[in-house]
């Protein structure tokens, strides 16, 4: 397994940026003011990528010789969604999306991912912000289908769920918040299915503009699954339905 | 959360196996020669409990006065198979059984008795060696579960399987192993699903002996789904057809 590629120090850093590179994070130190500082942080801003301001002594632990930044590298490339979706509508199965709304366990993101590439998903969309990180735990969690599902990362799930629906895609939120059952609904046709976090499940303002919404039916006391089992759940359905 | 409880001292952990009480795992220290030692080892056959040898360093860190025996008291009280099939059989419910056959990873076993409580499951047989233990982190991780699900500790899988046969419960093994999808395959009479471990699967001896064998349809290149996943999925399958 290969380790994530750490790049070091506020020039390199925004070279990659330019070049477009899939950085996945940038720990910049607290309180480091400068013009070169500022132009690294405007372009963060630009390419919408998660940064944190660390102090000095979480950096050391990262490199010896970061220079005040330190930003890791996605071990994949993005998919934009127009080609994720133009991709699936053409290659002659029924697309099948999967949107995870700021789901955060590493571990649970990388079962995902491989309970996708074992269903036939035919791209992962996830936010920019606010969920786990694309890394080596990820890669190793997943079992390397990361490799193999294309994943990509818009600004809010709420805005892939507007272009999805405007592709003629059904949108699916897996939630508890509904009387409906997952078998009572179809997913022969073009569909997308959305899992929510952990803790809080699916931003309020995504439940609104969804097409269904399915719940698990739950015969105990405790009332919630493990993301990653729900999802399984989910994505074995359509697979069922689809034979 | 509670901590799992701990018992320390020859005498006492012999006292506490002679009580019946759920005793988990024991330590004891490497090389100690005694007749009270010798006459623990016994009981510790006797019990079929799981026990290792460790270092004095490796007792020394679980606590400071151990007197060469360690022993972790179960969080939980164990059922016997006889007692959970015969509630099972009077509940009024269609019985569900799962067994799992030395399932390892403490998450994975979490998130099974989780999803377990979920589905309605009647009760989870695991064996009594080489499965991973019931501590404070199945607590855990099972989201408290572990409390609502009966669970009952076995000689050898194949044992059980036999009993659930001659208690008139389909048994089936969940493996790669065969060419039937779990779509094919009723679930709607008292059954039993046996999931095998992360590495190994289900053991030869096991899946000789089992009524049915099913697969789940895996549609990419990886080939395997993570253990707590694929349970998930079948007994989902089992809601959905008894449903």
């Amino acid at each position: 397994m290969e380790e994530t590629l750490k790049i070091y120090g506020v020039n390199a850093v925004m070279e990659a940026l330019k070049a477009n590179k899939s950085i996945d994070r940038v720990y910049i130190q607290n309180n480091t003011r400068s013009t070169t500082i500022s132009e690294l942080e405007k372009l963060i801003r630009l390419h919408q990528i998660s940064a944190s301001y660390v102090p000095v002594q979480k950096l050391n632990k990262l490199s010896a010789n970061h220079q005040g930044v330190i930003a890791y590298v996605s071990p994949i490339t993005f998919y934009s969604l127009e080609d994720m979706v133009a991709e699936a509508t053409i290659s002659g199965k029924t697309p099948l999306f999967l949107l995870l709304d700021e789901l955060t366990d590493v571990r649970n993101f990388g079962a995902i991912i491989r309970t996708a590439e074992c269903t036939g998903v035919s791209g992962i969309i996830i936010q920019k912000k606010g969920g786990a990180p694309v890394n080596s735990d990820t890669v190793k969690t997943s079992a390397g289908a990361i490799f193999k599902v294309p994943i990509c990362k818009v600004d809010h799930i709420k805005d892939a769920v507007y272009y999805l629906q405007g592709s003629g895609i059904k949108t699916i939120a897996a939630t508890e918040k509904t009387d409906k059952n997952l078998y009572d609904i179809s997913f022969t046709e073009p569909c997308a299915i959305i899992m929510g976090s952990e803790g809080k499940g699916i931003n309020p303002s995504v439940l609104k503009i969804v097409d269904e919404k399915a719940r698990l039916p739950l015969m105990g006391d405790i009332g919630s699954l493990n993301v990653s089992v729900a999802c399984g759940a989910f994505l074995y359905e359509v697979v069922r339905q689809r034979l």
